[in-house]
C-alpha cells in the first residue's frame, strides 16, 4: 500500500493519527498542494477529485476519501478498534463523524477557501476552479462558531465525542478545531471544549 | 425500532429503498416537513439537527444521517449486501456514496434551497436560519451538470457504480438524479445515464 499525503493539510491528517493509534506505517508520497501538484495530469489520474489523502492498495486500485480509507484500514488492523465496537455504536461513530464533517469541517473549509487570498477562485477543491463568495465566507464563520457551540454542550457530559469512547469522530472532531484555529475561530470561554482537546492534543497520536 | 419519514424529501427516500432492497418493514412516523414539524420542539428532542430520516432503536436512542442509518441496518440484516461484500469492496462503496453526496446531493441541494421560492431564509437545513445565496445556487447547478458529466462517463463502461455491483451507491445516485429533475436538471444528451437511470428505476425498490 501507498499513502498519498500532504503534511499542512488537514484531511491527510485525520488519517494520519487514526494509523498512529493503531501503529500502522505505509511508504507515504508528500504530494505538494501548495505549488498545484494534486492538479497536475499524473495525480488527476490516481484521483480525478484531486484530493488528499489517497490509499493505493496493493492490486494499484485506490480509495479516496477520509472515511472510506479508514473503513479499510479499520478492517484490515481491527485493534484498537476506532470505528465502533458494537453495531450501534459503529453507527453512532460514523453518525458523528458526519455530522463533524458537514458542520465543523465543511463550514470551517467553507469560512477559508472563500476568504484567504491564496485560495482566489480556488473556493472547492477538485479539477474546476470556482470563484470566492465572500458571502459564503461570513456563512462559514458563523456556521463554524455554531459547531463550537455545539461540541461545548456536548463536552459538558461526554468525555469524548461518543461517550467515554476514543473514536475516530474525537479525530475529526480534533483536526476541525485545529483547522478553525487558523481562521481564529477558537475556543475562547468554551471550557468543556478546552478540556476535550488538551486531552485528545496530548495523545501521542496527535503530532502525526 | 421506528423510522421518521418524509414522503417527499430525498434523504429519507435513500434509505427507504435501501429497506425494500432488504425486505426490512419497521413503523413508520411521517415528519411534515412543509408545515415545519422538524424544527418544532418535539421533533428537536429526537433530531437537533431538524432532519429527517431519524431511527429510532429500541433502547430510544437514536441515529441520524442516511449512511449510518444504513450501516446500522446493513449489520442487523446482512443479505443482500448493499455496502460491499468485501473489505476493499465496502470500502470502494463508502467512498462512491460519499462523492454522490458531496458533488451530487450536496450540489444539487445548493442549487435548489438557494433559490426555490419556499426555502427564502432556509437555505441550510437545520436549526439556524440562512438566507439564500443567489450565487450559490448558480455554483451549485454548475457542478450539478459536472457531477452528471462524470455519472456519464462512470456508465459508459460500467453497470453500476460500483462495476457490475448494484449497491447503496446506486440508491443515492438515483435519489440525486430524481431530486435534480425538480431543478430541471437533468439526463438530456446522457444516454449511458439514462440507461443506468432506467435500470434501477425498474427495479421495484425504486417506489419506495
Amino acid at each position: 500500500m501507498k499513502f498519498y499525503d500532504c503534511e499542512t493539510a488537514p484531511s491527510p491528517r485525520r488519517v494520519r493519527i487514526f494509523m498512529a493509534e493503531k501503529d500502522i506505517a505505509i511508504p507515504v508520497v508528500q504530494v505538494n498542494l501548495r505549488e498545484g501538484e494534486q492538479l497536475g495530469e499524473e495525480f488527476r489520474r490516481l484521483n480525478p477529485d484531486c484530493t488528499v489523502p489517497v490509499l493505493q492498495l496493493d492490486d494499484d486500485s485506490t480509495l479516496t476519501e477520509v472515511f472510506a480509507i479508514c473503513q479499510y484500514l479499520e478492517e484490515c488492523h481491527p485493534e484498537p478498534a476506532l470505528l465502533g465496537r458494537t453495531a450501534a455504536e459503529r453507527a453512532t461513530v460514523t453518525m458523528w463523524n458526519s455530522k463533524i464533517e458537514q458542520h465543523g469541517l465543511a463550514a470551517i473549509a467553507e469560512a477559508f477557501r472563500n476568504k484567504a487570498r491564496g485560495f482566489s477562485g480556488r473556493a472547492l477543491t477538485g479539477a474546476s476552479n470556482f470563484a470566492q463568495i465572500p458571502e459564503l465566507a461570513e456563512r462559514g464563520r458563523m456556521r463554524s462558531e455554531l459547531f463550537f457551540d455545539r461540541m461545548e454542550a456536548l463536552f459538558a457530559t461526554n468525555e469524548f465525542v461518543v461517550g467515554d469512547y476514543f473514536s475516530f469522530a474525537d479525530i475529526s472532531a480534533l483536526v476541525a478545531v485545529d483547522f478553525a484555529a487558523w481562521m481564529k475561530i477558537g475556543m475562547h470561554g468554551r471550557e468543556h471544549l478546552q478540556r476535550w482537546h488538551a486531552a485528545v492534543s496530548a495523545r501521542p497520536s496527535a503530532s502525526a
